[in-house]
Protein backbone atom coordinates (compact mmCIF):
# COMPACT_ATOMS: atom_id res chain seq x y z
CA UNK A 1 0.00 0.00 0.00
CA UNK A 2 1.46 3.90 -0.55
CA UNK A 3 0.05 4.67 2.58
CA UNK A 4 2.24 5.04 5.53
CA UNK A 5 0.68 3.89 8.03
CA UNK A 6 -1.46 0.08 8.42
CA UNK A 7 -5.00 1.01 8.83
CA UNK A 8 -6.74 -2.39 8.58
CA UNK A 9 -6.94 -2.67 12.42
CA UNK A 10 -8.55 0.69 13.08
CA UNK A 11 -11.89 0.63 14.97
CA UNK A 12 -12.81 3.69 12.50
CA UNK A 13 -14.83 2.12 9.57
CA UNK A 14 -13.59 5.30 6.94
CA UNK A 15 -9.54 4.76 7.86
CA UNK A 16 -10.04 0.61 7.17
CA UNK A 17 -11.53 1.62 4.21
CA UNK A 18 -9.20 4.41 3.09
CA UNK A 19 -7.05 1.69 4.24
CA UNK A 20 -8.28 -0.68 0.86
CA UNK A 21 -9.35 2.33 -1.42
CA UNK A 22 -7.71 5.71 -0.28
CA UNK A 23 -5.45 5.86 -3.04
CA UNK A 24 -6.48 8.12 -6.18
CA UNK A 25 -5.11 5.37 -9.09
CA UNK A 26 -6.87 2.66 -7.62
CA UNK A 27 -10.11 4.39 -7.79
CA UNK A 28 -9.32 5.72 -11.54
CA UNK A 29 -8.59 1.92 -12.49
CA UNK A 30 -12.04 1.12 -11.09
CA UNK A 31 -13.42 3.72 -13.20
CA UNK A 32 -12.68 2.70 -15.98
CA UNK A 33 -13.43 -1.42 -14.85
CA UNK A 34 -16.78 0.21 -14.85
CA UNK A 35 -16.67 1.03 -18.17
CA UNK A 36 -15.26 -2.46 -19.40
CA UNK A 37 -11.72 -1.51 -19.82
CA UNK A 38 -10.26 -4.48 -18.27
CA UNK A 39 -6.85 -5.37 -19.92
CA UNK A 40 -3.43 -3.71 -18.88
CA UNK A 41 -2.80 -1.76 -22.35
CA UNK A 42 -5.92 -0.50 -22.26
CA UNK A 43 -5.48 0.68 -18.50
CA UNK A 44 -2.34 1.87 -18.83
CA UNK A 45 -3.47 4.00 -22.71
CA UNK A 46 -6.29 5.68 -20.91
CA UNK A 47 -4.70 6.21 -17.61
CA UNK A 48 -1.46 7.52 -18.77
CA UNK A 49 -0.24 5.77 -15.39
CA UNK A 50 3.53 4.48 -15.54
CA UNK A 51 3.87 0.33 -15.76
CA UNK A 52 4.70 0.04 -12.21
CA UNK A 53 2.11 2.22 -10.58
CA UNK A 54 -0.44 0.18 -12.82
CA UNK A 55 0.94 -3.03 -11.92
CA UNK A 56 1.05 -2.36 -7.98
CA UNK A 57 -2.49 -1.25 -7.90
CA UNK A 58 -3.91 -3.69 -10.11
CA UNK A 59 -1.93 -6.01 -7.52
CA UNK A 60 -3.40 -4.16 -4.14
CA UNK A 61 -6.54 -4.12 -5.45
CA UNK A 62 -6.36 -8.56 -6.40
CA UNK A 63 -4.75 -8.71 -2.79
CA UNK A 64 -8.05 -6.74 -1.38
CA UNK A 65 -10.57 -8.65 -3.52
CA UNK A 66 -11.95 -5.72 -4.80
CA UNK A 67 -10.63 -7.02 -8.35
CA UNK A 68 -10.22 -10.78 -9.63
CA UNK A 69 -7.86 -11.60 -12.67
CA UNK A 70 -9.70 -13.41 -15.36
CA UNK A 71 -7.72 -15.79 -18.37
CA UNK A 72 -8.35 -14.97 -21.66
CA UNK A 73 -7.10 -16.14 -24.73
CA UNK A 74 -4.78 -13.45 -26.82
CA UNK A 75 -2.70 -15.20 -29.40
CA UNK A 76 -0.12 -17.21 -28.57
CA UNK A 77 0.55 -16.17 -24.82
CA UNK A 78 -2.61 -16.82 -22.30
CA UNK A 79 -3.13 -13.79 -20.96
CA UNK A 80 -5.24 -11.65 -18.14
CA UNK A 81 -7.89 -9.04 -17.55
CA UNK A 82 -9.17 -7.69 -14.46
CA UNK A 83 -12.63 -7.72 -13.66
CA UNK A 84 -14.68 -6.22 -10.20
CA UNK A 85 -15.67 -8.88 -7.84
CA UNK A 86 -19.17 -7.87 -5.54
CA UNK A 87 -16.39 -5.64 -3.42
CA UNK A 88 -15.42 -3.72 -6.45
CA UNK A 89 -18.98 -2.76 -7.54
CA UNK A 90 -19.99 -2.00 -4.49
CA UNK A 91 -17.41 1.16 -4.64
CA UNK A 92 -19.66 2.63 -7.41
CA UNK A 93 -20.90 4.71 -3.90
CA UNK A 94 -17.65 6.09 -3.61
CA UNK A 95 -17.14 7.01 -7.62
CA UNK A 96 -20.04 9.20 -7.33
CA UNK A 97 -19.49 10.51 -4.41
CA UNK A 98 -16.28 12.38 -5.54
CA UNK A 99 -18.22 12.81 -8.79
CA UNK A 100 -20.82 14.86 -7.15
CA UNK A 101 -18.81 16.31 -5.06
CA UNK A 102 -16.18 17.64 -8.12
CA UNK A 103 -19.31 18.44 -10.10
CA UNK A 104 -20.01 21.42 -7.49
CA UNK A 105 -16.60 22.26 -6.49
CA UNK A 106 -14.01 22.00 -9.23
CA UNK A 107 -14.03 23.69 -12.58
CA UNK A 108 -14.64 21.57 -15.67
CA UNK A 109 -11.97 23.10 -18.31
CA UNK A 110 -13.91 23.15 -21.07
CA UNK A 111 -17.83 23.38 -19.50
CA UNK A 112 -18.00 19.36 -19.11
CA UNK A 113 -20.79 18.17 -17.45
CA UNK A 114 -21.65 14.75 -16.73
CA UNK A 115 -24.92 13.38 -15.38
CA UNK A 116 -25.73 10.15 -13.53
CA UNK A 117 -28.70 8.38 -14.80
CA UNK A 118 -30.93 5.66 -13.53
CA UNK A 119 -31.73 3.30 -16.23
CA UNK A 120 -34.60 1.76 -14.74
CA UNK A 121 -36.67 5.31 -15.37
CA UNK A 122 -34.30 7.36 -17.21
CA UNK A 123 -34.47 10.45 -14.31
CA UNK A 124 -31.08 12.19 -13.49
CA UNK A 125 -29.92 11.45 -10.05
CA UNK A 126 -29.03 15.07 -8.25
CA UNK A 127 -27.10 13.32 -5.59
CA UNK A 128 -25.63 10.44 -7.89
CA UNK A 129 -26.38 8.04 -5.34
CA UNK A 130 -30.32 7.51 -5.21
CA UNK A 131 -32.70 7.75 -7.48
CA UNK A 132 -35.43 9.52 -5.73
CA UNK A 133 -37.90 8.08 -8.32
CA UNK A 134 -37.37 4.24 -8.33
CA UNK A 135 -36.09 4.75 -4.09
CA UNK A 136 -32.96 2.67 -4.51
CA UNK A 137 -29.52 3.24 -4.43
CA UNK A 138 -27.82 3.85 -7.91
CA UNK A 139 -25.47 0.72 -8.88
CA UNK A 140 -23.94 -0.82 -11.22
CA UNK A 141 -27.33 -2.44 -13.01
CA UNK A 142 -28.85 0.56 -12.31
CA UNK A 143 -26.20 3.31 -13.50
CA UNK A 144 -25.55 5.18 -16.53
CA UNK A 145 -22.85 7.94 -17.02
CA UNK A 146 -24.11 10.61 -19.45
CA UNK A 147 -20.77 13.04 -19.96
CA UNK A 148 -20.61 15.60 -22.24
CA UNK A 149 -17.83 14.74 -24.15
CA UNK A 150 -19.10 11.36 -24.57
CA UNK A 151 -20.77 9.95 -27.77
CA UNK A 152 -23.64 8.50 -26.36
CA UNK A 153 -24.33 7.22 -22.13
CA UNK A 154 -22.46 4.34 -20.92
CA UNK A 155 -24.54 1.90 -19.03
CA UNK A 156 -22.48 0.51 -16.93
CA UNK A 157 -24.57 -2.89 -16.81
CA UNK A 158 -23.38 -3.26 -20.50
CA UNK A 159 -19.50 -2.81 -19.75
CA UNK A 160 -18.73 -6.41 -20.13
CA UNK A 161 -15.22 -7.07 -19.84
CA UNK A 162 -12.90 -5.27 -22.57
CA UNK A 163 -16.03 -3.70 -23.78
CA UNK A 164 -15.73 -0.06 -23.51
CA UNK A 165 -18.66 2.01 -24.11
CA UNK A 166 -17.59 5.25 -23.96
CA UNK A 167 -14.69 7.35 -22.65
CA UNK A 168 -14.88 9.00 -19.64
CA UNK B 1 -0.33 17.05 -3.61
CA UNK B 2 1.26 13.77 -2.98
CA UNK B 3 -0.50 12.69 -6.41
CA UNK B 4 2.38 12.45 -9.33
CA UNK B 5 -0.15 13.44 -11.72
CA UNK B 6 -1.99 16.82 -11.97
CA UNK B 7 -5.95 16.28 -12.58
CA UNK B 8 -6.92 19.82 -12.36
CA UNK B 9 -7.06 19.92 -15.92
CA UNK B 10 -9.24 16.43 -16.82
CA UNK B 11 -12.19 16.22 -18.20
CA UNK B 12 -12.96 13.38 -15.55
CA UNK B 13 -14.87 14.70 -12.77
CA UNK B 14 -13.62 11.85 -10.69
CA UNK B 15 -9.88 12.63 -11.77
CA UNK B 16 -10.38 16.32 -11.09
CA UNK B 17 -11.89 15.45 -7.61
CA UNK B 18 -9.41 13.06 -7.05
CA UNK B 19 -7.10 15.59 -7.54
CA UNK B 20 -8.33 17.32 -4.49
CA UNK B 21 -9.44 14.97 -2.20
CA UNK B 22 -7.94 11.84 -3.34
CA UNK B 23 -5.52 11.57 -0.36
CA UNK B 24 -6.18 9.09 2.96
CA UNK B 25 -5.18 11.39 5.34
CA UNK B 26 -7.13 14.40 3.75
CA UNK B 27 -10.42 12.69 4.69
CA UNK B 28 -8.92 11.38 7.64
CA UNK B 29 -8.51 15.30 8.51
CA UNK B 30 -12.05 15.79 7.07
CA UNK B 31 -13.38 13.45 9.52
CA UNK B 32 -11.87 15.06 12.73
CA UNK B 33 -13.11 18.12 11.65
CA UNK B 34 -16.65 17.04 10.97
CA UNK B 35 -16.60 15.94 14.64
CA UNK B 36 -15.19 19.66 16.01
CA UNK B 37 -11.39 18.26 16.57
CA UNK B 38 -10.14 21.70 14.94
CA UNK B 39 -6.78 22.43 16.61
CA UNK B 40 -3.50 20.99 14.94
CA UNK B 41 -2.35 19.35 18.30
CA UNK B 42 -5.57 18.03 18.38
CA UNK B 43 -5.74 16.66 15.23
CA UNK B 44 -2.02 14.93 15.50
CA UNK B 45 -2.69 13.15 18.58
CA UNK B 46 -5.88 11.38 17.01
CA UNK B 47 -4.49 11.17 13.73
CA UNK B 48 -1.14 9.77 15.13
CA UNK B 49 0.27 11.68 12.17
CA UNK B 50 3.58 13.14 11.83
CA UNK B 51 3.93 17.24 11.60
CA UNK B 52 5.24 17.82 8.44
CA UNK B 53 2.30 15.10 6.77
CA UNK B 54 -0.45 16.45 8.81
CA UNK B 55 1.07 20.33 7.88
CA UNK B 56 0.96 19.66 4.21
CA UNK B 57 -2.05 17.83 3.89
CA UNK B 58 -3.77 20.88 5.90
CA UNK B 59 -1.87 23.52 3.61
CA UNK B 60 -3.45 21.44 0.68
CA UNK B 61 -6.87 21.60 2.34
CA UNK B 62 -6.58 25.87 2.80
CA UNK B 63 -5.27 26.20 -0.78
CA UNK B 64 -8.02 23.85 -2.23
CA UNK B 65 -10.89 25.93 -0.71
CA UNK B 66 -12.03 22.81 1.81
CA UNK B 67 -11.10 23.78 5.24
CA UNK B 68 -9.97 27.48 6.32
CA UNK B 69 -7.76 28.96 9.20
CA UNK B 70 -9.48 30.67 11.92
CA UNK B 71 -7.79 32.73 14.57
CA UNK B 72 -8.51 31.74 18.21
CA UNK B 73 -7.15 33.26 21.65
CA UNK B 74 -4.42 30.93 22.80
CA UNK B 75 -2.37 32.41 25.92
CA UNK B 76 0.20 34.71 24.71
CA UNK B 77 0.29 33.81 20.67
CA UNK B 78 -2.46 34.11 18.38
CA UNK B 79 -3.36 30.73 17.15
CA UNK B 80 -5.30 28.90 14.87
CA UNK B 81 -7.87 26.42 14.37
CA UNK B 82 -9.18 25.10 10.89
CA UNK B 83 -12.97 25.10 10.12
CA UNK B 84 -14.60 23.21 6.70
CA UNK B 85 -15.58 25.45 4.70
CA UNK B 86 -19.18 24.53 2.47
CA UNK B 87 -17.24 22.44 -0.15
CA UNK B 88 -15.30 20.80 3.11
CA UNK B 89 -19.03 20.50 4.41
CA UNK B 90 -20.19 18.82 0.94
CA UNK B 91 -17.10 16.04 0.97
CA UNK B 92 -19.60 14.14 3.74
CA UNK B 93 -21.02 11.86 1.23
CA UNK B 94 -17.16 10.95 0.25
CA UNK B 95 -16.98 9.88 4.09
CA UNK B 96 -20.31 7.90 4.40
CA UNK B 97 -19.61 6.04 1.24
CA UNK B 98 -16.25 4.76 2.01
CA UNK B 99 -17.75 4.36 5.67
CA UNK B 100 -20.73 2.40 4.02
CA UNK B 101 -18.24 0.48 1.62
CA UNK B 102 -15.94 -0.59 4.76
CA UNK B 103 -18.91 -1.98 6.81
CA UNK B 104 -19.69 -4.22 4.13
CA UNK B 105 -16.01 -4.97 2.96
CA UNK B 106 -13.53 -4.63 5.78
CA UNK B 107 -13.49 -7.15 9.16
CA UNK B 108 -14.15 -4.69 12.25
CA UNK B 109 -10.98 -5.51 14.94
CA UNK B 110 -13.39 -6.27 17.57
CA UNK B 111 -16.84 -6.58 16.19
CA UNK B 112 -17.49 -3.03 16.48
CA UNK B 113 -20.25 -1.41 14.39
CA UNK B 114 -21.14 2.05 13.12
CA UNK B 115 -24.38 3.80 11.93
CA UNK B 116 -25.15 6.93 10.26
CA UNK B 117 -28.73 8.22 11.59
CA UNK B 118 -30.59 11.23 10.21
CA UNK B 119 -31.16 13.56 12.91
CA UNK B 120 -34.36 14.62 11.81
CA UNK B 121 -36.22 11.41 11.81
CA UNK B 122 -33.73 9.19 13.69
CA UNK B 123 -33.76 6.60 11.36
CA UNK B 124 -30.60 4.87 10.59
CA UNK B 125 -29.75 5.21 6.76
CA UNK B 126 -28.90 1.71 5.39
CA UNK B 127 -27.36 3.58 2.63
CA UNK B 128 -25.35 6.39 4.56
CA UNK B 129 -26.21 8.70 2.16
CA UNK B 130 -29.68 9.10 1.87
CA UNK B 131 -32.43 9.14 4.70
CA UNK B 132 -35.56 7.15 2.77
CA UNK B 133 -37.60 8.43 5.08
CA UNK B 134 -37.19 11.98 4.95
CA UNK B 135 -36.34 12.08 1.31
CA UNK B 136 -33.34 14.23 1.64
CA UNK B 137 -29.28 13.59 1.00
CA UNK B 138 -27.74 13.29 4.61
CA UNK B 139 -25.38 16.24 5.41
CA UNK B 140 -24.12 18.08 8.62
CA UNK B 141 -26.54 19.10 9.80
CA UNK B 142 -29.01 15.60 9.65
CA UNK B 143 -26.20 13.11 10.34
CA UNK B 144 -25.55 11.68 13.26
CA UNK B 145 -22.95 8.70 13.53
CA UNK B 146 -23.59 6.03 16.28
CA UNK B 147 -20.04 4.21 16.75
CA UNK B 148 -20.71 1.17 19.29
CA UNK B 149 -17.47 2.04 20.74
CA UNK B 150 -18.21 6.07 21.52
CA UNK B 151 -20.21 6.98 24.64
CA UNK B 152 -22.65 8.45 22.48
CA UNK B 153 -24.04 9.30 19.43
CA UNK B 154 -22.50 12.50 17.32
CA UNK B 155 -24.43 15.28 15.92
CA UNK B 156 -22.52 16.62 13.90
CA UNK B 157 -24.19 19.57 13.52
CA UNK B 158 -23.45 20.00 17.19
CA UNK B 159 -19.43 20.15 16.34
CA UNK B 160 -18.47 23.55 16.21
CA UNK B 161 -14.55 24.09 16.23
CA UNK B 162 -12.53 22.49 19.06
CA UNK B 163 -15.90 20.70 20.68
CA UNK B 164 -15.02 17.32 20.22
CA UNK B 165 -18.17 15.52 20.72
CA UNK B 166 -17.22 12.08 20.26
CA UNK B 167 -14.08 9.65 19.40
CA UNK B 168 -14.43 7.99 16.21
Amino acid sequence: MPLRTDWSREQCFIARGLNVLGDPWLLLILRELFVGNTRFDGLRARLGVADNILSSRLQQLVSHGVVERVPYSGGVRRRHEYSLTAAGRDALPILHAVMNWSSKHTLAPNGETIQVVCTRCGETSESALWCARCQITLDVESTAWEASWAPSPVALADCSPNMVVGPV
